[in-house]
């Protein structure tokens, strides 16, 4: 059966939270439960005041690391003057092993582990959450790590749109056994505002491109060192040169679901992820951990700023 | 473009390693590679001797979640009278939050996380892992958490094959942009002789079927209590027993590319999951974390009890 193209209106309908700036809920079953159990973070809404624990969050960062999230709480601590950063920091989540969640003034972090699937389960709980606690006006952040496709290692990549393997600004849902296609774009005004304040940092090199997501690492990714491998160097190069010339500049694994739900649920989101090698130049990642460590922490630097700055503290 | 089968013959011709009970690399180009860096896991053949930190592995156990693979690998450390149950045990993979492993004798336990990108991820770099320790007759088993369909909560799957969203046994990997189709067909002897073994513990129920991979938890599940959910209770109810009754029993997010890998690499596997509900009665995981916590207990106890027998402890 050929895919189905999802209504486009839809995605702007009002919801039954209604009003600008509030979280859009397109389920309309959600209204019917008493209580709404988070199961991957060991939330609940009878044993948990979302309001009370949530309500103020105007910004949202999430990463696959647990440990990278935890790092930019403490950052973001020391950013906007709540605390020492060398504090701990209690994870919100510590019920589960699933996620971490770390909450600092107005900014939550959370982790969401490796693929579209893993993202969103975190995701479909993360709006629920925003939902149950009444937040207003969210920002969205993606601060991940990707393979870059023919610029440095170490570059920042903000994300205009996630294309599929095809190269297409889609996601393929599947819906009771059908394909419904998503739209992937993201919201190109808040691209731009990073991108500005990337250039105030005018500390390491920032493009905006587009990102391909893709359903695995190695054989999903072109390369050639996994376990299996049924291509040749010749046509792996061909495919990502391809890949370059259709406006991609790295390569990650969630983007694309991430964008498409943020949309649907009204939330405005970015997307930006640092490279750590440059795909045309190999597969494996071999820069040592202090190089590693401190190509992770310039999404976190730039969105840092950027919080700082919409909340008037640059 | 249409997808493209794989040549079944190809899943069973000799790898470059050969010979019987050997791992089959499918992957000419990693001769090539002089230090392969298993990076998702922190481990190096320049930095680490894996025949002698691994060589002797005969089992591997996989889970999502790193607490419960440590509470497996302490569980088989008195199963196997290796040591003190109660004793803290390493994390191999301490160097990394991505994965967690623990080794008990013959016995590696690894977490994958949530979902088909996740946990391929960890297959490629373990596939890596066994034929650089020369391995050889290695049996993996995934002993996983998943939603039953019309069987009681706490019953225990042994999954005959896995299907997708269509009920079809197969897989669809994207390599190049293009879709090829794997088979995910598992080993029928090793799940009767798991089935055995839980007639001889006589403990819980443990039923043979198929088990549906989805690549969501919410919408692909057909949950109504997601962020998103385009479709009725009735929709629902007849996509999962239609699911039933194409002899489906459970549904989970990683035995489809499990089955695939492991076949393609000459690897006996076998999946083994409790169901913590019934989908036939609802969607909310709303049980006791002790309740929930002895039914995951099962598949270890089942998988601990098939390991002795096999090693013939029992």
């Amino acid at each position: 059966m050929a895919p189905v193209t999802e209504n486009k209106d839809r995605q702007h309908e009002p919801s039954q939270s209604g009003g600008e700036g509030h979280i859009h809920i397109s389920n309309p079953h959600l209204e019917k439960i008493k209580e709404d159990i988070l199961y991957h973070f060991d939330l609940g809404t009878y044993t948990h005041d979302f309001t009370a624990l949530f309500g103020d969050v105007k910004f949202v960062c999430v990463g696959g690391s647990p440990w990278r999230m935890k790092a930019f709480a403490q950052y973001i601590t020391g950013e906007l003057k709540l605390g020492d950063p060398k504090d701990d920091i209690a994870n919100i989540c510590a019920g589960t092993d699933r996620y971490a969640m770390y909450k600092v003034g107005p900014v939550l972090a959370i982790s969401h582990g490796m693929g579209i699937p893993s993202i969103s389960i975190m995701l479909h709980e993360l709006i629920k959450l925003l939902y149950h606690s009444k937040c207003t006006d969210v920002t969205v952040i993606r601060i991940g790590t990707s393979g870059g496709i023919g610029i440095d290692p170490g570059s920042v990549v903000i994300t205009n749109q996630s294309v599929n393997s095809c190269f297409k600004p889609q996601f393929e849902q599947i819906i009771l056994g059908k394909t419904v296609i998503r739209c992937t774009e993201l919201e190109s005004e808040l691209a731009q505002e990073l991108l500005q304040c990337s250039q105030e940092i005018n500390e390491f090199n920032t493009v905006i491109g587009s990102t391909m997501c893709t359903l695995d690492f190695y054989e999903g990714q072109a390369r050639l060192d996994g376990a299996i491998c049924s291509y040749t160097e010749e046509e792996k190069m061909q495919y990502l040169n391809a890949a370059y010339e259709a406006g991609i500049r790295n390569i990650e694994m969630e983007s694309s679901v991430f964008a498409a739900m943020c949309k649907i649920s009204g939330l405005r989101a970015a997307v930006v992820c640092v490279t750590l090698l440059n795909r045309l130049d190999g597969d494996q990642i071999s820069s040592s951990h202090e190089v590693l460590l401190e190509y992770q922490q310039r999404p976190q630097k730039l969105v840092g700023y950027f919080i700082k700055k919409r909340i008037s503290q640059v």
